[in-house]
């Protein structure tokens, strides 16, 4: 980044997220680090990122020394009905304007509200109100409009700051405003996604592409057990950042070979339901400890009832036995979290839907539960196809909570089959 | 927070985050969001948190305006052995004054690695350096050291950016400095958690409460549905501030009634759980849209194989038919989306699995598969318990992405049961 103070012409972006409820630590801002990411791919460095607490003279502030120092802005926040939204004050007093009604805004906002069958709060109309040379930014995604004016040299764009708005808004209006401007770099950004091994394991693997300094800078971030290798590459062209980062994502997908399970927005059940769609097969889920989680991951794809067929909670033992007709017997002397138990969850889920895969989980997620011979982080994922069952015994630390516990065994269960459609 | 400008002797602190991975978007910092709220609970408010690159003379100008402003600033991170590690630099420029070895921090770092059964790394010598006036704060947890120096009016505490060491430095010397200040306040902080009406909605119900410069603090945030209320209370001592926060809880409580559903960290589940464990129930569970999120929900609670006996994701028709026994030709004449369905759901769960309660959702979450009929964020929720089965119409915005309405639905699911067992 030192090469900012030598590139005065470059694109920069300042970030500034408002809410007292961040300053307050009720809440972690997660708008900024996404905002960056898409900003690093559009070709602009940003300066900073500033979170403030719904103040007025700090907000107008921190605005001012942005708009001198950056070329875009963009604010996140303090755009709600409430008296503690300042955005559209701050915006005012920051260029010396007064606030007027945006009658059209103000017809829309009162559309949504009717579209939901009721009136307008009256203290919604605050939102339609912005500093006279403003621009209201339509929001499709929610009540709040945003707002984009000119300070000085910078364009401020403020956006909702409810996560999903936000991106929405951006997309719609940030990104092509951005993409008009001069001075950007050709950034080429690519994620390979991975599952399977720890991060320094997987960093050492491609140490010498990750020297600091290097073109295309290359990271690693781990999340939710996923590893992502980050690949930056700039260039004189669009097409020769590209050139650069596929030459470096060919050797990172040579080097790391099964692990690396997607790119980008792949997720594992994503990229297992694109497999299964394509060979026309099916899967069902027994979880127990899990407790409906890989179910839910399947789902969350969209068009996911083309190859998931449905599944079993069997959470008590009379479940295991009645809804699956797992033998009593069976679970008496193996125990519920066990190689045969999960065994027969898989094969019977399979049978009783004649799906062509079935995934099962049965563990101790914890924080209670685990003896010596089965410690919590002790759970077993089986999955069954025509030719058998097989059956995975993780176990995962016991200083890892309930929640990662139960997310690793359904992201677990997810690669197994991933590796499995692998072989087809 | 306007009340920040008229105590002057109000101990405020700043957060500054350095790192370019945080700029670009490549790891998001959470250490600023845990700062904030280890001081509201000091009694200390933060003013702003401020993320930058590895850039020396931004990082001084920022280390500056925060001394100017601030009584306490918390730097996290830029203490590597790395070139791109500046922290120390830009103190040193901050301050005017020449970097010095400091021989006692050099051993330490030496010891170190003597433990590991290595050599210190030449780069590593850097670690050991400090302006002149800085006072260096040993790591127990890690190689960096930490630095601690006066800058005008502002205490400066520079501290690692790995979380874990973060956390442990700032317990051992930003603490106990902070407690030492005259001018902290006397804070008490609650949060209520209420599901089932908008933020708009709920805060018109307590605006008087809301006035900015009231004390306590009363503000409202939304995330996944639920509003929280979060009142913050300063008193002359700790004691008189948890009165005046009680004083509002039991205000915020009596206007909103049913809305409000716990405290703190408290979620539907728990709560929901805590309940049928104390009224010795059980519950089921049969879902199509949301694939097993309500099962996860409530199974992410600890111990709830105490009333969650577990259920059934017929997603299929098929499944609905053949793994619930509820008729095909209920679905072909009504849908699978309907409150023949959700009904038939409910109340075959419950028989099968012979609990108390089961809940049923079945709805369309998109994309695709809406009808003009049946649109995107139609959902019907169904609670059968002994006295019979209820179904609630849900007809979420078709500006909710799926994820969204399925986890709405699971939550309006579990506050059913909740609104339920109030009854009882």
């Amino acid at each position: 980044m030192a090469s900012e103070a030598t590139q005065s012409n470059q694109v920069r972006a300042d970030i500034i997220a408002m809410g007292t409820e961040l300053t307050t630590g009720a809440s972690t801002d997660t708008n900024s680090a996404w905002l960056s990411s898409r900003f690093v791919e559009l070709g602009v460095s940003t300066r900073r990122h500033v979170t403030i607490a719904d103040d007025l003279p700090a907000i107008v502030h921190e605005v001012r020394e942005s708009a001198r120092c950056a070329k875009v802005v963009v604010m996140t926040g303090g755009l709600g009905p409430t008296v503690d939204d300042m955005t559209r004050d701050a915006l005012a007093d920051a260029v010396g304007e007064a606030l007027v009604l945006d009658e059209s805004a103000l017809a829309e906002i009162e559309a949504f509200y009717a579209s939901l069958g009721r009136e307008m709060p009256e203290t919604n109309r605050r939102q339609a109100m912005r500093p006279e040379s403003a621009t209201m930014l339509r929001n499709d995604w929610g009540t709040a409009p945003g707002l984009r004016i000119r300070i000085g040299d910078a364009e401020v764009f403020s956006l909702p700051g409810v996560p999903r708005e936000m991106k929405a808004m951006f997309a719609a209006y940030v990104v092509p405003a951005v993409e008009a401007m001069a001075g950007r770099e050709h950034v080429s950004v690519r994620v390979i996604r991975t599952f399977g091994a720890g991060e320094s394991n997987l960093a050492e693997q491609i140490s010498d592409l990750m020297t600091v300094g290097r073109n295309p800078a290359v990271g690693t971030t781990a999340s939710e057990g996923v590893i992502s290798v980050r690949i930056v590459a700039r260039g004189e062209s669009d097409e020769a950042a590209d050139a650069l980062a596929q030459k470096d994502i060919d050797a990172v997908r040579e080097r790391l070979g099964v692990l690396v399970y997607g790119e980008g927005d792949d997720t594992l059940a994503s990229v297992v339901g694109k497999r299964l769609a394509e060979l026309r097969k099916t899967v069902s889920t027994a979880e127990s400890c899990s407790g409906g989680l890989l179910g839910a991951m399947l789902t969350d794809v969209p068009g996911s009832s083309a190859y998931y067929v449905g599944g079993f909670i069997p959470y008590s033992y009379e479940q295991k036995s009645e809804s699956l007709g797992i033998p009593m017997e069976l679970i008496q002397t193996h125990g519920a979290v066990s190689e045969p138990c999960a065994e027969a969850m898989a094969e019977r889920c399979r049978a009783l839907t004649k799906s062509d895969y079935a995934l099962s989980i049965t563990g101790i997620a914890g924080p209670g539960g685990g003896t010596e011979d089965k410690p919590v982080g002790l759970v077993y994922i089986a999955l069954a196809d025509s030719a058998g069952v097989k059956v995975k015994e993780c176990r995962f630390s016991e200083r890892l909570n309930r929640e990662v516990i139960r997310d690793r065994s359904a992201r677990t269960a997810l690669n197994m089959l991933r590796r499995k459609l692998a072989e087809s």
